[in-house]
């Protein structure tokens, strides 16, 4: 297929990438998506330096990661990704990781259109007709959702935002909610428990020295994690373990 | 050059590793580095996988980054890198950075092998004697160096190893030491302020949930970094600025 349209990226999976049990960190796994993302966006002319012409960017607003399998120390993966919605200011964004041909993970993710200037959404600027939509070809069973959350949350952690969390974007990364949530459980649940479905809404950016705190509230099968102040959600995950 | 003395990688700079700045992260960096020297390691058979074979893994002592120019985002670089000396249980190995065949960076780097159970330097266990060693082939002005610190630091932030600091070693990845003392500077003397030299010393291993405090010593220009507990030094950077 054309790669402008269904691109493949090649990824190895080195040590800087994985977790003493030799699997891809989760963070990691998200990063790897997130820059196969963004080097298709490039590839079609709608990259961060093509959108920031018109100071914009485009941000992920809702994840849905269904794992099979994950990739481990020393794995060549591959990223297919592909459109399935690109209307204004929104775009669903297909993912799958393969190894040796056979699907490891699949992703439906939700982006947006962001102006970095007013820091709000806004319709695309570009012209992005020649992209082949691929209405009909799914990554995963569900498609990505917004994940309804419980009441009863139990706060675990305070954090500030700190300048390693920035990305160029100039707010946190996408990725640091994620590692945030994840270290505030034990080693042995990250590394032991199988994650069959990870969701996540990113729901407001975060920038520099903002001091947040982490809840987390668990269900037999399920935990979810939040990031919040005083005022604002900014960040909901929903984990479900096989 | 045949790549088993003389190895070269290519990176591309995307927007995970940037400062808002577009520059390299300065961790990112160091990572790059060491992911080359990983790869090159596992090219001449004597990477992570045939280590651990005999319960032993490569760990850093010692780095030293002479910085021209940092690589910036969308950059495409090159890194080569040979060994300068390979003597039981020691060996320097050293880096260059470049764009378009123009040198960015230059590193200097000491390495020693390390038995994983029982924590602490030993004699290589597999037969390098293939590998050309170029005795006289520098990349930086000074060899990488013990830093001879001052005595009077003043404490500046305490920090406790969380899961996301650890690596496929089960210790903490080289280039959190980094992060986590470049947390405590400003984002304006980070993002700002131009870095000539970064000398790194990496005393002793740190393991989960420790609880560390970062120290600071500063000169007109230069700044030293010091990560300890109440019993031992584990990490002693130097930044000389331009």
């Amino acid at each position: 297929m054309n790669p402008v349209d269904y691109y493949t990226e090649k990824f190895y999976i080195d040590y800087s990438r994985v977790y003493p049990n030799r699997k891809i960190k989760y963070p990691e796994l998200a990063n790897i998506l997130q820059i196969t993302a963004a080097n298709h966006a490039d590839f079609c002319g709608l990259g961060f330096d093509d959108l920031q012409h018109n100071k914009q960017a485009w941000v992920m607003n809702r994840i849905r990661i269904e794992i099979d399998t994950l990739p481990e120390l020393n794995d060549e993966v591959t990223i297919d990704t592909w459109l399935e919605l690109l209307r204004v200011p929104k775009s669903i964004r297909n993912l799958e990781i393969k190894k040796e041909g056979k699907k490891l993970v699949g992703v439906s993710s939700l982006w947006a259109v962001f102006n970095t200037e007013r820091r709000r959404p806004e319709a695309l600027k570009i012209d992005a007709d020649h992209l082949k939509i691929f209405t009909d070809l799914h990554a995963t069973s569900l498609e990505n959702n917004k994940i309804e959350t419980p009441e009863s949350f139990q706060k675990v952690a305070e954090y500030q935002v700190k300048l390693s969390d920035l990305d160029v974007v100039n707010h946190v990364n996408n990725i640091q909610y994620l590692t945030w949530c994840l270290d505030t459980l034990s080693k042995e649940e990250v590394l032991e428990r199988s994650i069959a479905v990870l969701e996540m809404n990113f729901l407001k950016e975060l920038s520099y020295q903002k001091i947040i705190h982490i809840e987390q509230y668990r269900q037999e099968h399920e935990l979810y994690l939040r990031i919040r102040d005083e005022q604002f959600i900014y960040f909901v995950a929903r984990i479900t373990y096989q």
